[in-house]
């Protein structure tokens, strides 16, 4: 009962691939052990995207729930909830609006690196994708959650949320709001199968973890490797080789994959033998994925969430009650 | 039950002053027999420029209350509610924010003229207040008002709303968000008895619905009317008198009033019996408000706004039910 608070989640936008797999996947089911760990899915930040697209969001939910059972989120460890049903959450973004100026926003180095991206141009910057930090904030206060993993791309968000904290503690005299610490990810994202960009379903270069093993098979062996290697006795590149780049990630023995960078660089060690070891690897880590996600019920997946949500809930109520105490606005349920 | 819905409230930072009475008390006190009137204590709003400061509006709210109910605001007829109380209306604004960009409500003309006034300077614009027209566009279309009495500096904050009505209701091809009328108040502001601005709490310049008669008396007495008037036998003028814009308010008959001014603008009428009918005036008005209040027991206003935020509360609950159906994300209500 004394455990941390951690708290994670996901945008539902697709399914998960091997790069969510390696960055956040992974560390969670690790994390539940240690933590009381949320694991919250974020199908309203995802509409300050997908606004205009919203069955994107809808029709991905349950996909995402299957994914992170099927790799070892346990329910029982980790709570999993939806963000849409925790009305406590933009009530506490509303109260935090009034703590962030629009130009402390804008210098965010998360939201300007988002800006120059995403390109709204004369269209202009909704206020929601402006205000989204506050939105994260909101998130992680209500759970008062001490422990966020994260890239490093993000750590500016949880610096904007922990000067919320300082402000309303301050500001109110109270120390009901907890900063929370960045859990830094070790591992570096995952680069797509065509060794262009990071893997994402947008680019359509992800290896999905609901992906069937033919597509898989498919996907291993279209991997960009190094277009000079082109007979087998030929010396090979390693650098931006895609093979070697995903061996690195998934395969266990890592003296082994030494001595084959060696054979490879060399010459000798055709792409075709790389291709089929990096699948038996991707195999042998999807099979019992796919088979726990066959295994999966729409309404135990439902169940999940619904459970996970109503627990959530409830402690998010409980927050939002210390702030509006705080603030001196809770006429009623005193 | 066919009544149309009209919306309306204040932002309980002080008792409410003659301003409000001839501004939007009175109108009100009509507008409730003909429509199905909801008045909302904002204080969530208030927050947007009380929140280093919040207990003005804990200190001010029941006596905002007291105000309605004394000047005759009917809760049988009006439901009165507390917007803290309403967690539907940040859910939906959060929706909300997602259709409106920062230029656009930067470029909103109440907004504009706002900013001007407050002048935030160095600090920078607070989101909260910048997103505040989207707060007001939550509040109207949660109730599905239809109309909306304001003054006519308020007519850009009915746009914005309307606007983002027509977005939404075509972006998700549904129409569960009802256009909003604005119904423009007749009476001019009420000029502070200083006759320097508008009558305000805070230029103390104001007669309110609670003050004893004594303190409305001494008031009255102190009113700027023509510092070149010295002698009863003096002209004196009309124009920027206090006693006589506040007689035209308040005094019943007109055709008396017209005469007043004349023998005053010729000579021979003094501002001690011009005074004195001016006090004699608002003494017969507010003393009946002064005692409806005196009999006004805490618990009944509480009640009063208690049950009005239920009532608020399940109706704002059922558009927010139809926003996220529209929108497609909701999961477990259906």
């Amino acid at each position: 009962m004394c455990k941390k608070v951690a708290l994670t989640g996901d945008r539902p936008t697709g399914c998960l691939h091997l790069g969510h797999y390696i960055g956040t996947l992974q560390s969670r089911v690790h994390l539940q052990h240690e933590y009381d760990q949320y694991v919250m899915i974020a199908d309203v930040q995802a509409l300050t995207d997908y606004f205009a697209n919203p069955s994107k969001i809808s029709d991905s939910l349950f996909e995402v729930v299957a994914d992170y059972i099927s790799v070892g989120i346990d329910p029982e460890l980790t709570t999993i909830f939806v963000q849409s049903e925790i009305s406590a959450l933009p009530e506490l973004m509303m109260y935090y609006m009034n703590l962030v100026t629009t130009s402390r926003l804008e210098r965010n180095p998360t939201v300007k690196t988002e800006l120059q991206q995403k390109n709204f141009g004369g269209e202009g910057i909704p206020a929601g994708f402006l205000c989204y930090p506050i939105s994260q904030a909101a998130d992680i206060t209500a759970f008062k959650a001490e422990v966020v993993p994260v890239g490093e791309d993000q750590l500016p968000l949880i610096e904007q949320c922990n000067e919320i904290v300082r402000k309303f503690n301050r500001l109110y005299g109270v120390d009901c709001l907890k900063e929370a610490k960045a859990h830094l990810s070790q591992t570096a994202r995952l680069v797509g199968i065509d060794g262009k960009a990071k893997a994402s379903k947008s680019l359509n270069n992800a290896i999905f973890l609901s992906d069937s093993a033919d597509i898989v098979k498919q996907k291993v062996y279209s991997m960009f490797t190094d277009p000079d290697h082109i007979k087998i006795s030929d010396p090979g590149k390693i650098e931006g080789n895609v093979v070697f780049t995903y061996l690195d990630a998934f395969y266990r023995d890592k003296s082994e994959i030494e001595s084959l960078k060696q054979q490879y660089q060399k010459g000798g060690l055709g792409d075709t033998a790389l291709k089929s070891l990096l699948n038996e690897t991707l195999q042998s880590l999807l099979s019992p994925i796919r088979e726990k996600r066959k295994s999966l019920r729409r309404d135990y997946l439902y169940d999940v969430i619904h459970h996970g949500s109503i627990k959530a809930r409830a402690i998010a109520n409980e927050t939002l009650r210390e702030v509006k105490d705080a603030i001196g606005l809770n006429f009623f349920n005193k």
